[in-house]
């Protein structure tokens, strides 16, 4: 479907909204141990930024998702913060 | 940040896509009660469409996504599924 016929549809469906301002990625690790090493590591940058992501880990899997709720939009931190997540996977 | 700012930083982003292919509603009830009468109702209008939310409910709260990922993006069923889940919520 094409976006006018997104914006189209959305129109007439109050309180749903496309999530523009989201960018997301899956992770895949070997196993748990990286998938969690992975995320300590993660977490300490996410800190010192003040920037934290949604994410969910499931065994080998941490899927992510990074949006900035308090400037309306996603923001470079986001991007920056997305960039030292694909950094610290080896990607 | 505009969409230009968005695609350009994606393009040096391996992985980490925006959501444009998904729709998104938080949907608040007075309790767990009557949040989790609603997921019933919904259950069984997405069994009968074959077409399924992601959602995650924490007591009264019910965060709903919606996607046709076999379709590539978003379709007639989910823009269906939210009409129907606004009605079932009253809303």
């Amino acid at each position: 479907m094409d976006q006018n016929g997104i914006s189209e549809r959305l129109e007439s469906l109050p309180g749903w909204q496309q999530e523009v301002d989201v960018i997301s990625k899956t992770f895949k690790f070997v196993d748990f141990a990286e998938a969690f090493e992975f995320m300590t590591k993660v977490a300490a940058v996410a800190e010192q930024m003040n920037h934290h992501p949604e994410w969910t880990n499931v065994y080998n899997t941490v899927d992510v998702r990074l949006t900035s709720h308090e400037a309306g939009g996603l923001s470079d931190a986001d991007f920056k913060l997305a960039a030292e997540m694909n950094r610290l996977a080896g990607q």
